[in-house]
């Protein structure tokens, strides 16, 4: 797997897929840049999950990450693209990405997204 | 955008109207005035909303909190406006405005007030 | 207003009584005595409500809560008086006294009291 | 009342048994005998209730708990025989008790047991 | 007892099995190998459960996540793991066991997994 | 003893006065009135010394301190009198008070003073 | 004494000017204005002196800290001219001013100046 | 070795004996008894020390410090005795004993007592 | 000033050069590329510096530091160049710069390097 | 590089050796054997250093403590092995090894050593 930034994730094969269980990742170097000023942008990213039948490989979403350090992007559309190409790559019953972003202007952001398979029944 | 206090925030589309999600805003720069003795409060305000087609521009909320400055208003009544004043230009689905004022007299006061739109069904 | 210790409280109009909000005030400072040693007892008091109609004026809470000083009292009868007496002065919609006391013989001891106002459907 | 250990509480009389309500007690400094190797362990005992007609003294409960002092007796054993001596003596709506234990052998183990009187409605 | 890192717990009768209660037991000495690349991945478990008629004898429990010192296993697949080999020893009315992973590649990993008897009604 | 407010503290004879050591008592339950206003102050106080011959016995400083309770003084006096009283009564090689009193008008207060008898060459 | 902002500070003479003795005043509620751009600045402010004859009045530091919420001046300025301001009103042994300013484009800034009278001989 | 408490510890030879260095180790399961009430009474006991040639055993430590369990002493004597039964068993370079007494009558006290070789030039 | 990373800082003038003092500056924002695996790093970098005739303007330290963003530099350089650029550029009495290193291979480095003006008597 | 553990590190030259600078390298993920038990030890190790010519190469640090693994020794003499071995193969002008051990039988032992190059004048 060679290192470089890249859109998708690659996946491995849920060991206990007869199982509801809970993932949780978190990645405190994520960095984008704003697309009005053009400036970095920082943030801590936490990816929780309910896999069905694939995983998410760690090493592929470091490089997943990493592939928006040089794209311009908003807040919110960052979190929610984030969840959409994770949802598509491993289609989980239950996923919650947030984005705690640094202070701007006085103001600490965070931006929390869901998805929830509709045959899942979460507590 | 000039960089003037201001009485109302500006808007930018929520590029991901089709799903319920959490943002969630602090500012622990507020300041307003207390109209009994005409000295300063402090506090730290916190925005917390599900958005549905609109979402608040974080540089003009930093403008519109910086508009309470001189204002003389009790603590009830500034949490209670906030939340009026960002109902009514973004319409969201729900939110959440809290005021954690410093201490005055040995007691510190946090005020906490909630919008639900009827037709939004919060867990 | 007088700054002496008072046996109630003043109260003010609440400015929006068409919503259901919650104040939560914490006071570091309260002290009163033992009935049966006659010793000083030192406790954290938290006041959190839902006003209805009044709301609980601070400076005069402050005096209120300071007329406890000299009076002998066992915790429990302190932190229900004071839950009884302001929900007697202000009829809020649902209010919650803490009383958490200082070490005595190793031991810390935290009481906490409830009143809910029949036609209000706490969360 | 002397300060000698002791095998049960004293009681007084629930000035408010009106209104259910908490009394949360923590000791930090609690000592029993390991059965087996005849060493000390120690452990954070907190004691959690709703009171009925009666609540626990606190001086006999600090006597009380010295009791375990001497005695050979496991985590969860000594957990369960302080839920059922104090429910026993004040017969509570309520009550939990939960004994935090220091490290051995690179593990820290918690016991938490609880009693419900059957007419109480726990929230 | 041989101090020997071992396949399976010990178990110890439960002294009240008419009482549901919760046992939770923290070992932050934890570490595996990583089958990929063949280095070390630490961990802290953390073991809870409502045990029926068997606990998990402490010492043994030390023995065998020990057993894990030299054994080639992802993430995944030692938590869940941990809880069949518990499941299967003990019959627990209820069980949680997670793992908190060590910084990899920038991402610190949790993974919770629960297992819940089926005449067991967890709160 | 009589449990009565004090003017002044018991002494215990020094057990090992051939050698320099610290002792550290602190005391988060003091309690004074503001002269100016009548309002009651509260501190954390802290007394840390080397011992000569004589040491401080902790029932009667606690006694000692009680006795601040209704006297009018301000932050500055008070702990200047404590290390004076302290002083006078024990002859230690040093001593230093410290009162870190609470928030008033936004302003938190901390007094430190210290003694040192000329004859001890302090690190 | 008027609540109004004020441009210096009132005095009390120092009880103890036999004794060099530390006091320590902590201000969390400064805000200022930025001179560039006119917008707000907020900063914790730390008062730190040995007294000489004089002590500063603490209502009236209040009052004076406060006479900056409508002036420009720079972080490094602001907190210079508070020690230049204090030292000549009441010519402390020695006295440390610092102030810790809120996060500014990615960076918290915190400016420490230092007085010390020729004749004080600081540890 | 037997596990019974034990007046003294065991040594075992310093491996590095050519260099200074510091060996801290902290007991936070210390419990003696007052001499006056014969109440228990819990301590966390620090042991620091440079070594000379003897180490301090571990578990013969643990073994020693179990010997105050049903001893009377005061906090003073305890701490100087521990440290004056080490400096006898070992001949240390430097060693500094620290007690960290549980609150006893709103006052929480800790003893500090340092040996120092005439010979080690601490920094 | 354009908004574009820059390799050099603007200064502007000490307000303040009779008198030695310290600026601290935080900037948890900082971010290079390993030059032997081309992925990211991330640190925290404190700059901290008793200015002589010059101080480093903060928005364009901010722009400074985002140059790094796609430099290839090991911790250990980006420290010292760090240093020797605001050196060269101000000329202070006294300089620190001190980079916290995000965690790799589950090592966490911080490098920490110091200039001092051969005519600065630093304490 | 090969990915086993070593029993020596690799060095790079330092890229500023005319300055003195500190690096500490904190690694929470040290285990090793005891030599009486045969059971694990877990560690946190802390590797702190003044260069000359030469840096540990952070890599092969993490190989080298790796090796440490499955050896059995005493917390002492690992602690003094670590240093000998840096010392020998990067020759700074100071460093410092600390090891902070998990409780074993309900003490938690730190360990700290210093090598100190004749020529270099330690602050």
């Amino acid at each position: 797997m060679s290192t470089q930034p890249r859109k998708s994730v690659d996946v491995v094969a849920n060991p206990n897929p007869d199982r509801d269980y809970e993932i949780d990742i978190e990645c405190p170097e994520f960095t984008c840049v704003c697309p009005k000023t053009g400036q970095p942008d920082f943030a801590v990213i936490r990816v929780t999950y309910v896999p069905d039948e694939l995983l998410v490989e760690l090493k592929s979403l470091k490089l997943y990450l990493w592939s928006y350090r040089d794209r311009g992007i908003y807040h919110e559309a960052a979190v929610n693209k984030i969840l959409d190409d994770l949802v598509d790559r491993i289609a989980p019953r239950w996923m919650e990405i947030s984005g705690e972003f640094a202070v701007r202007g006085g103001l600490a952001t965070t931006v929390t997204v869901e998805y929830k398979h509709p045959a899942f029944d979460a507590e």
